[in-house]
């Protein structure tokens, strides 16, 4: 077991993990985002100065300066009370903002607010919207991989150059959003029939084996993502097809060329890298004698995890 | 996939986690233990009672009192030099220390003394010591699991009633202390064969798969552990059978039956249970929507990752 090609575990840390992570020393600077008593996110000072004119709902309380609270939290007016009212008074500012080319890549996706995968909706928000308030975003990855003469190949899909994000770029086999509470399984099941071609008897196998996690602060916006991983054993004959739109073609690679792949800049997408090094880990192609090996390993959880 | 049996999550940190990481938080109340300017470990101020009349190894340096360094920390008095002086002097010391009962389960074996695995070594020290000094330490454990009508059961192993150590409990089927910077899989290999009989053309296909980690703080003492995972999948027929005497025997159980074991106070060891969790979870037998898995999951990692 083990490849030769994944010498040194450096690369991994520069392209990937610190990448993922970047700007995590600009946290303090964003402002809590509370409600209930909970923190649902982070907004940036100078996102918070786009939309402090909707009094109407979003309020800045300054805290008890007394103990400190720094720059206090953002909540929601207390007349903006309801799951319904919050979901519908929110989504009328969202598409402002959207017309005015402050927020872009609209989904068309509601998601609800979470503070944890298994927790209470405190109200839905368009996907787009979710990284310029901090708030937690599960996804689902899939690795299709195949086993030939002892040796494991990954599939990897080209992005279609349509997409709205990271266009035209490598990534994992199944990539899809998830929603908080949602049954993972079901949707992955769907995924990889629309995603691949993958049938339904076959999709069922995929184990789920894990999550990884990242905190990303990228200017105005603040990514607190958490992708729960699953390993699909592809039969050597399987050819995947693209039944959505989205994906441009697939690739079966070996472990040695993925590894490059997600180490050279720019050629995979960021946060599907992880995936991808999770599944090294755990199949025995990094090895304990490696330098690093340990916080490597721990580097794939590096967000807050719930 | 996946095991109905695994209902609830709750017992995995009643029984398992919280008890591996069981009082942190008298972390703060141990002294640092420093040397060349590096954290090696941490003392509680009643061992230092018990070391500090050896004057000549031992110096407790107050620190700089203006910059708030709380203890101070302890460190080798500078006569104390070399690799082999230190090793040499310490052992001395520790030898009266175990005539006195002050350190027991004595088990005649040097460990290097590091900050992390691939690290520098400072000197050697007995291993029965490294948790009263809050010393890293390292160890192996291999998961042999076998495959039937698409089930998994694992190999578990019940320890010799004449171990110094959790005499006559359950068990990983391969467990060993892993030297610091040493080769872990020549290691298992050799375990392998004699904890369990294991063919070397056998155990060389054990797959690397990770690592789990836990910090304890008990009376005196503190545990900050790693162990790397392996696992190894065994034919049907295959018999483990015991060469050294460590084991009393084995017996294979499906996954519903292990999960409850290690649940079950005072039955599986402790920190083994971390590594059954962990092949829980890379193996699809504990599922996303299950309340808390991301925090459990991130939790098998709770130590500090060196």
């Amino acid at each position: 077991m083990g490849d030769p090609a994944i010498e040194s575990l450096g690369p991994f840390w520069e392209t990937v993990v610190n990448n993922c992570n970047v700007g995590r020393e600009h946290k303090k600077s964003f402002i809590p985002f509370k409600l209930e008593g909970e923190i649902l996110g982070y907004i940036h000072p100078r996102f918070w100065e786009r939309i402090k004119r909707f009094e109407k709902i979003f309020f800045h309380d300054p805290g008890d300066l007394r103990i400190g609270t720094g720059n206090g939290w953002i909540t929601l007016h207390p007349t903006c009370n309801s799951t319904g009212e919050r979901t519908r008074q929110i989504d009328t500012i969202l598409r402002l903002l959207e017309n005015e080319k402050n927020i872009t890549d609209w989904r068309n996706e509601l998601c609800p607010v979470v503070t944890r995968f298994d927790g209470h909706r405190y109200f839905s928000i368009e996907r787009a919207a979710l990284p310029f308030f901090g708030i937690k975003c599960y996804g689902l990855h899939m690795n299709g991989f195949v086993r030939m003469n002892g040796k494991d190949f990954l599939w990897i899909s080209r992005r279609s150059k349509k997409k709205k994000s990271f266009a035209g770029i490598m990534d994992n086999m199944v990539v899809a959003g998830q929603t908080p509470g949602g049954n993972c399984k079901e949707k992955l099941i769907q995924k990889a029939l629309a995603k691949a071609n993958i049938p339904v008897h076959m999709a069922q196998k995929a184990v789920s084996c894990g999550h990884v996690s990242y905190e990303q602060c990228n200017g105005l916006k603040m990514k607190r993502d958490v992708i729960y991983c699953y390993d699909l054993e592809l039969p050597p004959d399987f050819l995947p097809f693209n039944n959505d739109g989205d994906i441009e073609d697939f690739k079966l690679v070996s472990l040695a060329d993925v590894a490059k792949l997600v180490c050279t800049p720019g050629q995979y997408k960021l946060n599907s890298a992880l995936v991808v090094m999770d599944f090294l880990f755990r199949h025995g192609h990094i090895h304990p004698l490696q330098a690093g090996y340990i916080r490597l390993h721990e580097s794939l959880h590096s967000g807050d995890n719930h």
